[in-house]
């Protein structure tokens, strides 16, 4: 099959060998995939991944155990747990200490005409949704993932920092709690697509706001964090989502004699993006920078990683192996 | 009168003007008071501070406009609130933008004949008390902090890092709440003083658990954290209560992936402390490594200095000016 493969360099290949589901395991057929600033990252070094990327698609199940399944649309949860570590016995199967992880760690990713996950892990899609909206639903899982760890109250003064494709999703879902919210970037492009809904959005550099009850760091770079923890409050929290490569120098004694929250947050659960998906409270359509063929992989790579950009998404279809 | 200055350096004068108090504050004659981590840090550049050093002390009340408090015996939250910031009128005063804090900011501490502080500052200590016991109301109330921030649960395996003056305390205040607790530590000796009381406790380098659900950072270094933190569970806590000189080194990426919380925690309240020691909940007096009178303070910060020490006392007694 045909695969955007990372190893000694980003290729695309399309002899990669066919993923053999194990027992338990969907093989899905990608009907459409997000690339994501992970991907990106994995290329500059992160986590030191070798094999397929992508964590985000859209497919149906062409093979499995399971018949009620075969031909169904769905989309997939990227950690695979082992289901009897003491983490997952403790309920906490995205930290299973043994999990492998979609296009990240042990698992080939959905940037291919094929991956492979456990039945567990798929969620099948409302016929209400179009690809392109549920391709989304791994990254809107992650912008609720803040929401299913610290309490947002509708009187919280929020900033969102950074326009990015997380960003958008992440301010879109805060908003919903009636939270005072605004998001702070550098690209007026993309906070206009926020402005079109009414969500307050102001270039970082002329933030109205000295301080904030809650900060949410979606910069994805190191510098994000200082941003973040000059704007937020004594005993405000302080939200993580940014991954990157290598350390940080953070100023801890500052956290404590501001006694700061600071919660790091990673995937979320898929049932409510799906229901935030159909329920037409989200706009990730607005989000969609490019369609790719597969063919195109390296150049829709190119296009991800260029600062203009929103979610770039590739479409195996046709020339499928 | 006699103080504890640190300016050029730290030196014990005894000319000293005795502090005046503002309307609304009371001239509190010290009895004892302790020397602890801040004012050492102090003498490293933290800060910035200038003045007489000082934030543990039991005292009683020599001049007021209020006559029921005149002669009390008391002890004092360090920090001194405007009452009228937006940190103050949420309910936050101990992180009031404009405050005070004795002997570290703005107000002479009380490492000194005497110091002054607000009437509503103040806490009368019971008689059942001691001044060697009372004088640990605000270390006490420091670990206290802790359980006013978090939800730590009986069935929670915390760890303590730091067999300090701070780690015994918070030790023996979370030991309280019936969790699984173990105290790391690098002084056998020290480490002793809690295995007395039931408590388990280990060299830091023998620790049989790999990871913990809550961890508290009382190291009052900056290696405490990277500690901490490899030894916090993903998705546990990390209460950070060390102060120190300086950035560090942080792998926020780590803390994002494993959804870590980090709480930053500083002062605490004085009542329950207060009512912990009346209790005998808490064993303070095994913490004392020596009494000095205030003519020896400077001996005493050396000892103090000492890696073997652990709280050391010092009484203004005779000669007061």
């Amino acid at each position: 099959m045909r695969a955007l493969l990372y190893d000694t360099g980003l290729k695309l290949v399309d002899d990669y060998p066919q993923p053999s589901p194990a027992p338990g395991e969907a093989l899905i057929r990608v009907t459409l995939a997000g690339i994501c600033n992970t991907d990106l990252e994995i290329t500059r070094g992160y986590l030191g991944f070798r094999g397929v990327l992508g964590q985000e698609f859209v497919g149906s199940v062409e093979r499995c155990e399971d018949a009620a399944w075969i031909g169904r649309r769905v989309v997939g949860e990227i950690n695979c747990d082992c289901g009897v570590c003491p983490a997952c016995l403790a309920g906490r199967p995205s930290h299973c200490s043994e999990r492998t992880t979609l296009g990240i760690s042990g698992r080939n990713g959905a940037l291919a005409d094929y991956c492979a996950l456990p039945l567990r892990n798929l969620h099948r899609v409302p016929d209400t949704l179009s690809d392109e909206q549920a391709v989304f639903a791994e990254p809107l899982a992650a912008a609720l993932e803040i929401l299913e760890q610290i309490h947002l109250r509708p009187t919280d003064r929020t900033v969102v920092l950074g326009d990015g494709k997380l960003g958008l999703l992440v301010a879109q879902v805060l908003r919903l709690t009636g939270c005072e919210l605004l998001t702070l970037g550098h690209h007026q492009d993309k906070l206009a697509i926020l402005e079109r809904q009414g969500i307050a959005t102001c270039l970082a550099s002329e933030s109205p706001w000295a301080e904030a009850d809650v900060v949410v760091d979606c910069t994805g770079n190191p510098e994000g964090f200082a941003a973040a923890h000059e704007l937020v409050r004594p005993r405000g929290t302080l939200v993580l989502k940014s991954t990157f490569q290598g350390q940080s120098e953070v100023n801890l004694t500052a956290l404590v004699v501001d006694e700061v929250g600071l919660v790091g947050s990673r995937c979320g659960p898929f049932a409510p993006a799906l229901r935030l998906l159909s329920q037409r409270l989200v706009d990730v359509e607005s989000l969609i920078t490019a369609i790719f063929p597969l063919g195109q992989a390296l150049e829709a790579v190119d296009t991800e990683r260029q600062k203009g950009s929103l979610k770039v998404l590739i479409r195996p279809g046709e020339g499928r192996a």
